[in-house]
């Protein structure tokens, strides 16, 4: 359980978002990773509404969550938060050389191929559904995003995890997977289907999930496992 | 000069992509890279409208480019070869640890925030021109891309490159800022404006250009610095 309110690694994270967001804000990702190497950490919950000021953007200049301070160094995107904390930990980072590679490559692939054509989907389905021009962009975006995930599920094949051990490349594929969650497309992904569910099961994930909640006030109870 | 016919290290581009795409092809970051550090490659040079068979996909899981194999492992994802590269170089990845962070926090931003809005652009300006919804969708996706574009030139500052020392941030930054030179957009900024400028000005970047055309048939001079 590494919330811990002495911790000297300071997590910023929300107190409070809409319900379609309820288990997607990245800070999850760092709250997983932390987990994953039982590093004690605590929150610094921010109101969801409320404009950041400029202390928290010389901290995190997009004004986004999550940023992250270890005591040591301050940084921000959850991607580069992953790869700080692997470079100490190989449980997050396997140090051999082609295992190591394939975590670089699947952590940015997905945060860059695979998490863009998501967004574009979460934009026209949730977040501009209202403007008329969506309904006509819809089945473009739809169809880019499937011919990706065709992609990855080919790649994935029969692996367990990408890069062969568990690894920071799982926690940002799983993470952006959760985020169509509001279609049904996945389901046409068996093999995506139960890595995400792989994913979900491991015991940090769930711990990681139910402190999310926790500072979204939510009851700290953990989820079922998949 | 990095290109040699007899290196170990190839990578993998194209040679012959549309006017629109010249000089914005993602092998251009990792051939930047290699001309930092001085590492000789030769280049694996694909048709742009051939489809890549199972070999190449066993290599690069979307069928894209840039791919590296390096003697010792093969990886894809521009993001990705550009950390392998700086992992074994400090020129590209600062050693002082939060040069490094700062390193990972912009280079993600390049890739996950920055990037994301100007593909939109891209699409509604380029790929999808010609579908009607892209003249009511296109107000709204500058709009975004400005708001982001705002935060970087505020946190860049008066800094010559992101994380102090140039590093493969900067090699992401400026390529990504490249992609949006259909438009005036980043007009509006004048500190990013001369920051992608510095960048292309290296004789690193513009060697890797000049060779980069080369590829595509064109002939091998360096461009003028800018």
């Amino acid at each position: 359980m590494p919330l811990a309110p002495s911790a000297t690694t300071v997590l910023a994270a929300l107190r409070n978002v809409p319900a379609f967001a309820h288990g997607l804000v990245r800070d999850l990702r760092v709250r997983w990773a932390l987990e994953e190497i039982g590093r004690s950490y605590r929150v610094e919950l921010h109101d969801a509404m409320a404009p950041r000021g400029p202390d928290y953007r010389s901290w995190q200049p997009f004004g986004q969550i999550p940023a992250l301070d270890d005591g040591r160094v301050r940084l921000f995107e959850s991607g580069a938060i992953l790869l700080h904390l692997g470079e100490q930990d190989e449980r997050l980072l396997p140090r051999e050389p082609q295992a190591r590679a394939d975590t670089y490559a699947w952590l940015i692939a997905a945060l860059n191929t695979v998490e863009p054509p998501i967004m574009d989907l979460q934009r026209v389905d949730v977040f501009r559904a209202n403007e008329p021009w969506t309904r006509e962009a819809r089945p473009g975006y739809v169809h880019f995003l499937q011919r990706r995930l065709n992609h990855v599920e080919q790649a994935l094949g029969d692996r367990e995890w990408f890069a062969g051990p568990f690894s920071i490349a799982d926690i940002a594929m799983v993470t952006v997977l959760r985020e169509v969650r509001h279609t049904d497309i996945l389901d046409a992904y068996p093999k995506l289907t139960a890595y995400k569910q792989r994913g979900e099961a491991r015991a940090t994930f769930r711990q990681a999930l139910a402190d999310q909640a926790l500072g979204l006030g939510e009851p700290a109870r953990l989820p079922e496992p998949a």
